[in-house]
């Protein structure tokens, strides 16, 4: 949707001339994001600098009808920033701050430009952790995060990014600024409006201000590495595991395609003939890390590894965590378009799930690899295809229609961290019910009468 | 409010006859919770057997425009549960099966009839622990805990209610049943519908079934107690404990006047020239527990503890503790009216926040002793008056608004655990905003259209 002359001057009454564009060649950036296959043209871009240009812009929308889609790095994997109706791309990067961080009370104010990785490394100064830590998190800001309630590698132990929103400022779409939460633990003032903006992928408000809890760092951090036969000898393992009363940091798989893949691309020594890899991994005082390590290469000896070894330096655990960082950017060089999906199951059935992937790749004449989180049950599966090959991505999507019904049957979900956005919206009717949907689309029309924000998206 | 003969005839068709009671001498008892001076008659009390049942009730009292206030134990100390405008008091307790416990998924599934002393129990046996830990734990269900956001002592290293709902089956206020979340620890299929109810305190949906996340229990336990010379020198030490990495399962204050009463009711040895005390503990791995136990016990010392000790046995930790157990029975011996009030401020401003307490205590004459939750701030100074002393009751009303406005000011908030209910609405909007008091509105309005469910309450 092109944006009406009168309304780009009042935007740029608001912003500031510099920080509205409404060019072709300047907005065609702003189009896409990292979700391959999903595309719109905005009609402007328009950078505010404080949460009063936020509400301004917001409020001029709502009177005139103007789809507002609020954005960071773009970084989100389901199409949650693509402007599918046009209109306005908010882009939040103008407000990168951190504006305090209190070792005392173990929390961060900042802004939602900064990054995760910004945050991150401003709290380890303190010697705290920002706990949540997605893999975009070196680009992906902290209003996308939350935006998206993102989750990452540590979800079992620690939990994603709601458990550690403890208060937001948000603007709503008809122009209010309204405070959440706040600095406290504890605080049943009102409804969780928190946690109902987290994960709201920009429908119902736009965050200027997050406050977010840290905890103390680690005094270390240790890892270890599993081959099996099978995943789903892998899987017995990470069951054993947390039987045995461990909730371990890290727990990570690669399927054999996986492995494969990282090999070839990062030549990292990794074992061929294995059908499986688990990386485990533990943090806390050293002590009880090094034990849980130990009991936890036994297990998966136990269980039939062909090979599990702990690191012994940091270093060493760096070496073996590089081939679960390496799994994305290994399958990528398969083909031109990787589309790198999510779905959870409850732990006990990733091997079945992973072993419902498989056949789905087959049927479809597709090549599929999976890895992700054993802790948390929360799956990766990627495809890799050409883009020209337009047969291939048709079959592509029905193969994770496919996928994600099968996650369901499972008792899982359709995503576990990526968000639903315009990619997941189709199956989202078949996860939660008509009466759901009915419900969060009546919760959509109380924060956003017009409709403005995020059109096509969560609570459409 | 009297219920209309047809009305009631429905509901008995509903539940059973058995179910349904309507003369005053069987609903009185649900005029009352455990809040004391509210009180306010149903004209039925109905206990039904399933969800299917909750959806009749709700779907009738929609068509009706009969009030429906649902209730677990009635132990909640807001008012949540007073039927202020008459109507249906619905009590969930029948529904008191525990579904399931998995140590391999960690998590249970419950009706929220059971007790949150029989879940943590049964979690218990398989070697489990459900971490909220109200102090009405023995009584309060596990509905009630969850629709009121609980806390307990635990919150700083192991967080709220919120922190462990994992997934909810609840019933719509026009009778839709849906569940929200599941069984995974990671879900972001839809508007955290999970979090929102949790904490709602029965105005947006009745909840039938709570999935929810255990975590393994602790190895070991342990206590310690500190005596300071003044609330300021026991912040100062807190301050410390958190500021060296140290996050305690346990850090609970009592200030000289709960000191007192407590060593009054149960002569339990506890020393009367101190003018606070401290008790901090851990849990987890033998090892660390014992460090952190010990450098608690050196930072008290160092912060200038007239006296530290460390508990030597389980059986001694369990002495400690009953210093805190037993402040409230004790408080409540010094009249007929015991007012447990619930206030949150960052950690740092808590001898602060009592010393306000105090002065006001002095000006509005009356005997206000203060303990709490050092950890997280959430303190609750307790006023004991007696009920025939309507001119103390009514400065204890003034005392408590002026409590509650300089919690506000010192950066807190009206209620960190107990909820809003009846009680402390008359403070929400100062806390909220108009702004936001309005768009709580609208949420409400977008489950419960007709206004039936706990009217009065959130959302009114």
């Amino acid at each position: 949707m092109r944006i009406d002359a009168a309304v780009l001057r009042e935007l740029r009454g608001i912003v500031g001339a510099d920080h509205v564009r409404d060019a072709d060649g300047d907005v065609a950036a702003y189009a896409r994001d990292a979700t391959p296959l999903f595309s719109a043209m905005p009609g402007a871009v328009v950078h505010p600098g404080s949460a009063e240009e936020v509400a301004a812009v917001l409020a001029l929308a709502t009177a005139h009808g103007v789809p507002v889609v609020p954005r960071g790095a773009g970084s989100n994997l389901c199409a949650a920033t693509v402007p599918l109706s046009g209109g306005i791309v908010l882009v939040l990067t103008r407000l990168d701050r951190i504006l305090e961080i209190s070792a005392e009370e173990l929390l961060a104010v900042v802004q939602p430009g900064v990054t995760s990785a910004e945050l991150a490394g401003a709290a380890a100064k303190h010697g705290l952790l920002y706990a949540p830590d997605p893999g975009s998190r070196t680009v992906a800001t902290v209003g996308g995060t939350i935006a998206t309630c993102a989750g990452g590698l540590r979800g079992l132990k620690y939990g994603v990014t709601r458990n550690y929103v403890l208060g937001l400022e948000a603007v709503l779409p008809t122009g209010e600024i309204v405070r959440t939460g706040g600095r406290l633990w504890k605080d049943v003032a009102g409804y969780d409006l928190t946690r109902l903006l987290t994960g709201s992928e920009g429908t119902l408000g736009v965050i200027t201000e997050a406050t977010v809890a840290l905890t103390p760092a680690p005094e270390t951090t240790g890892t270890g590495l599993a081959y099996f036969a099978t995943l789903a000898d892998a899987g017995r393992a990470v069951a054993r595991v947390i039987g045995s009363g461990i909730v371990p940091a890290t727990l990570e798989f690669l399927d054999a395609k996986c492995v494969a893949a990282v090999e070839d691309y990062a030549g990292l020594g990794l074992r061929l003939d294995a059908g499986a890899l688990l990386l485990f991994g533990d943090d806390g005082a050293a002590a009880p890390v090094a034990d849980h390590l130990a009991r936890m290469a036994e297990i998966c000896l136990a269980e039939g590894a062909m090979e599990a070894t702990v690191a012994g330096a940091a270093a060493e655990s760096e070496a073996l965590l590089a081939a679960r960082r390496c799994a994305l950017p290994a399958l990528s060089r398969l083909g031109s378009v990787t589309i790198l999906e999510d779905a959870s199951v409850p732990r006990p059935r990733i091997a079945e799930m992973v072993d419902r992937i498989d056949a789905l790749a087959v049927r479809h004449g597709l090549t599929i690899a999976t890895f992700g989180h054993a802790g948390d049950g929360n799956l990766h599966p990627t495809c890799v295809v050409e883009a020209g090959d337009t047969d291939a991505v048709e079959r592509a999507h029905h193969a994770f229609a496919d996928i994600f019904r099968a996650a369901m049957e499972l008792g899982g979900t359709i995503t576990g961290e990526h968000g639903v956005g315009a990619a997941k919206l189709p199956y989202l009717a078949e996860r939660l019910g008509e009466d759901q949907m009915a419900l969060l689309r009546r919760i959509k029309a109380a924060f956003d009468p017009a409709g403005i924000l995020n059109p096509g998206k969560l609570g459409s």
